[in-house]
């Protein structure tokens, strides 16, 4: 062997329960989803023996398969995809065991649990295997746009088989011209007898085509003959690869004409996709003509709040083969002078503290968002669910990119941790580090979802939905001084502090909304900004549970963690609010030839 | 073709030349070389051919190699280890023209021309190949240490060869117990009439064994029988692969185990090497028994503002690459409505605006360290000299560890701005984003950096040289007022700002420097406040040279990104100054259990 003695070592995720719990409870309670009847005994109920059940799978079945997806990467044959080693019967474990189906509503061949249950699971599946997780991902999103916008007859026919995870679900959007800008798609659709016959080629359709099912459902933005330039002349096409008729299956002209090589999630394969290069490829209408970019946004939303919990769960698997590196790794001194491990010193605990106040942030962050779902589709009042439907709104984009950008930034911390082993393709983290840059860039750029978010989420209604984010945040923060919890002060002053810094840095924004560019200059700081507030928020929630916990091991590494947020991350916040106040003019005067 | 009208263009490096010379003569106005004897005069009549030729030699020769030595790495065989195919041609035109003599000292077989000189050029070969660039790199560490430690007739036998590139050159140091902790360094030298004997095994060896050329001249850290323990204990031997005897090569006891499989960087052949498995490697002390860490120091300092020039190679190439496909790429519709290209976008030009920004605040930095290592060993005046010496020491950690993080997040940046495109095996800036994750590992990790920053260079004096450095960046802020640069008003501002609060940041370490972990707790953000506010110096310096330039574009560029470095990146400072202030006590107070 080319090692030395432990210097490097095979490792495995493990889910984090006590976090997973804590952060579960704290969401329900924060979004207020206890009110919704039964939901509480529902978790209650099954959130112990799902969880455990799903950390059992992540470790044992999908983890293992984790370094053999990115060394055999799935590959185009002449049969078709051929996904790495494992893989197909990894999915096949995963559908029999019913776990596509848990959140997919009843109603949808489902069962119907609540998201922020599913959306644990989910940071399971990410951590052990993202590339295999991203696949009933995509299941969700579809069943999502099937119960929102379908017809019955295509949900009688597609949604129990998706649901079930008998087939997969793909979303075919991007085009070689069209990716963050969807209005230049240029796939035709048009109408022959009873269905829509389409014609183009889609790229980087994750899941596009491979082996583990034997049918794929694909969800196809089109352009209808006639239908307007632009955004507003997209429609949704439902376009199975196999058409089922008289007990059989039908190819339909649809096939993936290559996989892409990628840095990371190799084992994913990201497809460009051939639609009618024969007689076309038969879909059928989800929504009305048209109607497309509703139905996709529907799915998008979806998909947003998915990459929040793959980046955590990535950040986690970091965290552990960081941690774990650092234990057991012998190198330099104790302030005794005898040989110790690299958690020993100070610099190697501030990387893996940093690591561990970010992702457990991101891990609330997205739990709250769940939970405001649930909030969303199912409180029984009308108002309730206005209200927390736009609270999702604003923190969907929000999740989306900061948990992505935090997930790069606790990957490329895990590698340093490991010094030179972790530049090693051997390495884990080294794997990590490239599976974790995906995050930022699919599924709507993150600059496209900064831009969402202080556009439309925030400047457009006035700054109220941001308002009441703010104050919540302040509620919080406050709540740590009326329970007098000492080590925390400085996190209670901080968010105070950065919550009032933000509002004003908006408020500047906002008396010249009129500017062009501006908004596109201030946007990524903005979003940055919230998110490193709204992270020290769920560090508030979290201290203030712990200082009512006994005294304990578990409380007292929450306490220190939210301290360290408060000391070493909050500090972002002034930062990027001085970048928007004194940065955006700059930005907007700088010439493309400056560059 | 898979791909899309435009969608991935190839693209080549193209050193950035006018950039290029304005960073030499602020770096040497800077560091007072204009008063060493014919400096100028040597640099005015070279400069100009040297840096064109070597532009062309790193765009024609080096570049479109680059991506080749990331698909074929160098692999261990057989016969030994076999470099990518063109590497070895490349090598001998590169040794042919004379390009490894540069800076070599003239005693030494060298052509004695200034670091700040050299140091352009190597900036050019990173850029263009960075696994390539390492191999030459090496061989002036190594005459660094035979000039300023070995006797006459190591120099005598090995430094003509070395400086003219007919051998290479290898640093032996790490092994799988001792990285970032040399002193637990095993590998023994056993003193054998004439020669010393080696046995051991030696990790990570960069360019340890290759087919460019005959010889490999190792310099092999080890301890002699007898020696004490830690790093009092070592020793420095010279380690032919091969032993030139009676006019021909008898091998010696050294040869690679295997070659490790790296994440990026992929075409430098990484050696475990094997030393004595026979009958012992043979080997020549350089200085003195027990002298090994001085002279482990020169080579050392010398790898590390390679590091920092690597690194800056590195974030131009990214830049260019981003620049090139954000002008290219239509996606989107401007203020007009009329598709445009993507740099239209203010965010993508954030993007690109941070990282020119940086790379050349980056390039400022490393060449001002070069131009001091110029007045250090060339000044006539020994005060000159010993003050130059000081300044240097704070300057190597700084440039090293500053250059490389900000590599990475220019790396980052660049897959960024191509969207999904940069994620692509296929696309140039996915291997940049690979190969400039080793920056902050290896030649001591930044933490080792940033530890020898604060605590030898900084703490240890009493902050004397820091405080000199301080008041050279407030001399340089003031100077815009002085001259009145109204556009880089708010640069001033926050130079005066950031000097300040970083010195009570030190100030407020210094009075309990006693305390264990303080250093270690605070070292990573003092070094990044230090090398953010460092950059914004070196932007003052090139803003008010420009200022007093025609009106121009290039005058026009410098301004615009000097003021977008005061309005983006300074506001790191005071971000880093808090972090230090408010969080060395929490981390230090952190237990391992809590993470």
């Amino acid at each position: 062997m080319a090692y030395g003695d432990g210097f490097l070592m095979s490792s495995y995720y493990r889910a984090p329960l006590g976090l997973t719990h804590l952060a579960l409870a704290q969401a329900v309670e924060a979004a207020g989803a206890c009110d919704i009847d039964g939901y509480e005994e529902t978790l209650g109920a099954v959130a112990g023996a799902v969880l455990e059940s799903a950390a059992r799978f992540a470790g044992d079945v999908l983890s293992p398969l984790n370094r053999l997806g990115d060394r055999s990467p799935s590959r185009l044959e002449a049969s078709g995809v051929t996904t790495p080693p494992g893989f197909a019967r990894a999915y096949r474990m995963l559908r029999d065991d019913g776990w596509v189906s848990l959140a997919a509503p009843a109603g949808c061949g489902g069962q119907g649990l609540p998201m922020v249950l599913a959306s644990a699971v989910t940071e399971m599946w990410a951590g052990a295997n993202l590339s295999l997780a991203m696949c009933p991902e995509l299941a969700l999103g579809a069943l999502e746009v099937l119960r929102a916008h379908a017809g019955p007859e295509l949900i009688e026919r597609y949604a129990a088989p998706i649901a079930s995870g008998e087939w997969t679900a793909a979303m075919d959007l991007t085009e070689s011209g069209a990716g963050s800008d969807l209005s230049s798609i240029r796939t035709r659709a048009e109408r022959q007898d009873d269905a829509w016959r389409l014609y183009g080629r889609k790229m980087f359709i994750s899941w596009g085509e491979h082996d583990l099912t034997e049918n794929i459902v694909h969800f196809v933005l089109a352009r209808t003959d006639g239908a307007p330039e632009g955004l507003k002349g997209l429609s949704l096409f439902l376009v199975p690869k196999n058409i089922a008729a008289r007990g059989r299956f039908e190819p339909n002209d649809i096939r993936a004409l290559s996989v892409e090589h990628k840095m990371g999630i190799r084992a994913s394969p990201t497809c460009l996709m051939a639609l009618g290069e024969r007689d076309g490829a038969r879909g059928w209408l989800i929504g009305g003509v048209n109607d497309g970019l509703a139905c996709m946004f529907t799915m998008m939303n979806h998909m947003r709040l998915g990459v929040g919990l793959h980046s955590l769960g990535l950040g986690e698997r970091a965290l552990q083969l960081a941690r774990q590196y650092a234990r057991e790794r012998i190198q330099g001194h104790d302030a005794a002078g005898a040989p110790c491990a690299i958690i020993a010193h100070a610099d190697v605990r501030r990387m893996l503290l940093t690591m561990k106040a970010l992702v457990h942030a991101a891990r609330c962050l997205a739990y709250n968002a769940a939970a405001t779902f649930d909030v969303a589709s199912q409180s029984p009042d009308a108002t309730v669910r206005a209200k927390a439907a736009k609270r999702l709104d604003l923190l969907t984009p929000l999740v989306k990119a900061w948990c992505s950008d935090v997930a790069v930034e606790v990957a490329s911390l895990g590698v340093q941790v490991h010094g030179g082993a972790g530049y090693l393709e051997e390495s884990e983290v080294s794997q990590v580090y490239r599976d974790a840059r995906i995050g930022p860039i699919f599924e709507g750029t993150n600059y496209i979802q900064a831009q969402d978010l202080l556009s439309r989420k925030v400047l457009r209604d006035g700054g109220v939905a941001l308002g009441e984010l703010l104050k919540e945040i302040e509620q919080a923060a406050r709540a740590l001084a009326v329970a007098n919890i000492k080590p925390l002060a400085p996190l209670r002053a901080q968010l105070l502090e950065g919550a009032q810094r933000l509002r004003a840095a908006v408020a500047s924004l906002d008396t010249r909304a009129g500017e062009s560019d501006l908004i596109g200059a201030a946007a990524y700081h903005f979003l940055h900004g919230l998110g490193v507030l709204a992270g020290g928020w769920q560090w508030a929630l979290a201290g203030a549970k712990a200082a009512t916990q006994p005294p304990g091991a578990q409380a007292g590494a929450i306490m220190a963690t939210a301290a360290f947020y408060a000391a070493h991350v909050l500090p972002r916040v002034p930062m990027h609010c001085s970048i928007i106040e004194g940065g955006t003019d700059v930005l907007v005067r700088a010439l493309p030839e400056d560059i």
